[in-house]
């Protein structure tokens, strides 16, 4: 079975870039596939896209080098399940609040003996190569993510869990909840209450001997969370990059032909 | 009929600030008709999309003000056909060179007793409104593609063709003609010879009474074509936003992390 | 963010017509969006469709000013979640046979502080538009189903569970339920045993300050439920509608050429 | 290879009702198919479908006994080649004005020694059965289109081409093109001219021995039409029927609730 | 009602072959549908593939007389809701290991008073007729799939359950776990212990009345299984029937020409 | 830009091993692409597949090292365009008649100064790397198909035309042609006529310096191919080879239970 190049990275104390996906486009993968990511994962659960996505995507980015995986929308073994058969080197699981989810978050991503995830890689033995079966538990990533105060609550509790790779941390509902729905949603906090809790999160990490992962707005901001410490920084999607550069692009031409109106040399007829 | 925005602004004097379509996907339409666009055109020619894309982009961005053309993949009544009663309210037809290629265009494009389209506008109707079929004629716009030295050579015939609403420069095949392939294709040229031969299209147009319009790779020459005159300008297009946008922020990422290595503070088991 | 019309409508004591889809098919949403409804919904449940559908329904449902909802199979958060996220402006949950379970269906469809839905509504706010997470749990209807023996005997508890908007009856379900599967499941029941237990529904919403929903196959079936005090009715939908116009139009034309046979005028070499 | 039904329909000298598919779903295709129509046609030049609809809607009406056809968007080699290897049991193609056009269609239809069909029927075989290649030539119908003052001008030259099954009618093209524009595109023409246009055109076709066809908007028009001798007559399609239902449907509701407003049991809440 | 075909081979005391589907394509079904066997089912599962391939594979199998099911990808109510109402004459659940899960699975196979399946078959009623609501019940087939420790622990309890009509064993998954991981998973296993419990199972079965299905890697071991006393084996699948045949091929022909080299005959050019 | 391997292998004396995909899906191509062919293409013509397939399945087979191609239907420039902008390294082209349907297939393959290609290559750089303008004259592989006895008769001047890289015979096709319909076609002729062509092809080719390619059922065949001097065989395809192998197994199971009926084991409540 092919190497999860990220524990080989992890073991050179580089951190991880990963790159994110929400639009449901084999051609938008392919693109961002070819830029310098460590790792890409797909959406689903905020995404807009769906299984039969996730397939096109991991086979249009199988030829990169990238680390592919995906966030599944919810602590679902249907979605689990197929999402690794279709070849996803790890998973990152939302709103795991307490230990028993944790387990159970473990149990649906690995083989017997450690779990009990079903056989039958369909897909997934042509992107990972043989012995699969064998191997899989020791390659694939499982990620919960932490993003309530009931799972702050259960830091520690979650972040031992056996079996788990790393926490994800998802700041907009992070803020969202400890706020009690007062501070929006959003990426790149600057709260001190904020980002004293995901550098405890990041500690709980560490302190357990799994990696830190964190969903950032800027690269800006990414860089800082490195220098705290963590191990994974997701920056931007493609959604938002898309949508940011042809803002940008408007603006600028909105800008430079703002003068430009009636000319004489346009013609008459219209 | 819903009228044809275009033709407004250009009654108005102003610069048409044309957005270009080439990823599959009714998602980043909508997310880039939600940009400041006049019009929006989706490139069934190079770009990786099929007719049902074209109806599905179409569909996501009805909702926006936009008018919504595209480029057919040649002189082809099946697809000229197709995405006018998909609703298109524009047509860019590539590779025109001479005088009967262009009446031919115009002929697909108009309904009796202009042209040969046959009637069926059968999704068209739900974007246009009523009284279609006496209105389309003139509301809807045909482009013919000037790219290649042979349609320089009939330049003025093709201009002058009854019917035709503008010219849309390609510079990247225009040059590589030229110079019968010895300057590579790509946009915002600044050979001499090259912004001579954009000048002339220019020119042609305006003689007689119809849009020049051209395609720049940024928002700064597209600003530069506009003081020469052009009507309507695209600037770059989604799957070039997209990848230059995720470029950007990788490099950032890459360059303020590039001392963070074998950080101490990294798991221990990894 | 924009506002939900039905809350308007239901203000001035006007019914809401609703309509109802299970074809997928962007094209015939355009279709039964360019009528006259209030609202439609997008069956996910029964309907023929699935997610990948569900958005590109809503997209080519947005330039319509109606508001858009689906039912969603289950009391699934994975469903709940992504329909949402996609830009529904109503969740109709079947089976709420409990208090508990008419919580749950809440706190998936709420954000906090009063639910524990995940921020991420990636197509909505282009649909909705700005000020979402702030105004998103006022304008997003919740309809709870009732549609079994189970849940008449919990029907006040669900009515009056806080967060809901209202009540949908399926008559179908409901009355296969109440017979221990003695009245084979249809639209439109004329039995007094079903049509007491709609009207009860109906009285308990309305103690409660909520919508009463009520799902029917003829306009004057659902005019009888508004003379009721319904406040919503659906009406047929998109793939009964289909069938029957289809088959009345063969009915008509087999019984208008019922005589026409072996006509002396047909050629003579077949 | 399973004979096609149609050749017995017309030797017994009865009718034959055809229906016609412009919605891209192989779900309304099959309530389609349910109903009692002698064939059914997919319309790929005006219809909302692509080559992959009609596989999927071959596939989902193959259980059905309907003759299966399909409109071709031009005489493309391209498309008529791709839609009978996907099982089609006839073409309709439009704007066949000439002899020398006619001819170039049965060509495309045939195989050798009629013409120069490729062979390659890849799911054809299976929907159509053993011995494909030896009895194609015998069981596919091919349909020209008259639509035109030109092809009316051609029309015994056109009925007579060796290897034409039938003609069809568009009744909107033809009154639109004899008109030159001024009789607005329509079916169920009442206009005397081309009313004898018309019966022109079927006489033509029996002085040949070929099949009359035409398209008509109603089940009474359609009988008028089966009276003058047509031998197939189109009645509609699914997309006016379903938006022509669902108008129906809407009205009704609005006319009886049209003095509910108002009612004093509604909530208080809103 | 289309009567289930399985039921009457079963009562003649012969056994089902059949098929598997993991590939996401109606036209391969299609293919499969074409060969002799009694019933297909589409693995959800483990299998790439959707709901809307589901649908339009059953679509593309309903003109066959095989008996369509399908397996889910977990006991999850919104995947056998949808996959019934598509019209599934039969649903293979896997990992059910205990009484509880198994009697939640048949009341989600079942319309009241047995179960709590809620109605709704949209397009069901297309494949299998009229009378549906009160013969689905008695049509439709549940299986359980046993494959871990756990499950064989409680199999006379799983086996006698009120509503199954069959358990269909897993061998792979089922030596993976009972072998705590030690036994890689594979089909046709010759362990005795496998064996054995393969063999208490289908006893189980039998005890209970209903019957017992095993997945086989290969037509002889199917048989050995039949001679066991096996009322339904699985013979390989599509995707392993392709790659196994291109592989032979390829290697025939790799073998043939290993010793063409160099031939001088080759053009001089390259 | 990659080099193209095809053109490696014939500089080294070998024969190239063509695979053949007719079947719509990106898993299937994935894996086809698994086993050891050189060269795969994807058969638009014949094959139920469309654009959006075709760009799927190059995505899906990116990864692996086989050369990528396909056959487009029909001597036609949007279909030529359109594929190779998706990444063909290959094009087979069928119906090459004449010489000047010779040259115009090889203006439609190039860019300037040696034909008329459009640029942008939207997918296509991904796929194939830098300096694709410079470089794709010399990379991508045109194949005319030689497959009537019109061809036959302009063999000389098709195989000698500039530009061309090889030629394709088609002996289905061709054996029809050449028989005036007398020859049913299929693969792997054995008349003494036919034979005779096929070699008379493969000698024009070499005369001309340019690859002769044969598409055959069997392995056994092509090797005989290759004997002959062929530089490329196609054997068999997808579609053929899941039949087959279906059909092998059925039989096989169906052969081996012959016996077994009426077993005394089954559950006596069927």
């Amino acid at each position: 079975m092919k190497k999860n190049k990220l524990r080989q990275i992890w073991a050179e104390g580089r951190p991880v870039l990963h790159g994110w996906l929400s639009i449901a486009s084999p051609f938008t993968a392919e693109i961002m596939a070819a830029q310098d990511y460590d790792a890409i994962s797909i959406d689903i659960q905020h995404g807009a896209v769906d299984y039969k996505d996730v397939l096109g995507m991991f086979q249009a980015m199988r030829a990169s080098d990238k680390v592919l995986m995906a966030r599944v929308p919810w602590l679902d073994p249907s979605w689990i399940s197929k999402v690794l058969d279709a070849g996803a080197y790890g998973i990152i699981c939302p709103m795991i609040n307490t230990r028993a989810q944790a387990e159970q978050f473990v149990r649906y991503m690995r083989y017997p003996p450690l779990g009990e995830r079903s056989f039958g890689p369909t897909r997934a033995v042509y992107a990972a190569g043989a012995n699969y079966p064998a191997e899989a538990n020791d390659e694939i990533l499982a990620f919960a993510m932490i993003e309530t105060a009931e799972a702050m609550g259960n830091l520690e509790e979650i972040a031992s869990t056996p079996g788990l790779d790393g926490i994800y941390v998802g700041p907009a509902d992070l803020s969202f909840s400890l706020s009690k729905g007062q501070l929006m949603p959003a990426f790149d906090r600057e709260e001190p209450e904020v980002i004293e809790a995901i550098k405890r999160i990041k500690d709980a990490c560490h302190r357990n001997g799994i990696q830190a992962a964190i969903h950032c707005g800027t690269a800006e901001y990414a860089a800082r969370a490195v220098e705290w410490g963590f191990n994974m920084t997701t920056v931007s999607g493609d959604s938002r990059l898309i949508a940011a550069a042809a803002a940008e692009s408007v603006a600028t031409f909105r800008k430079l032909t703002t003068k430009v109106t009636a000319s004489t040399d346009r013609p008459g007829g219209y």
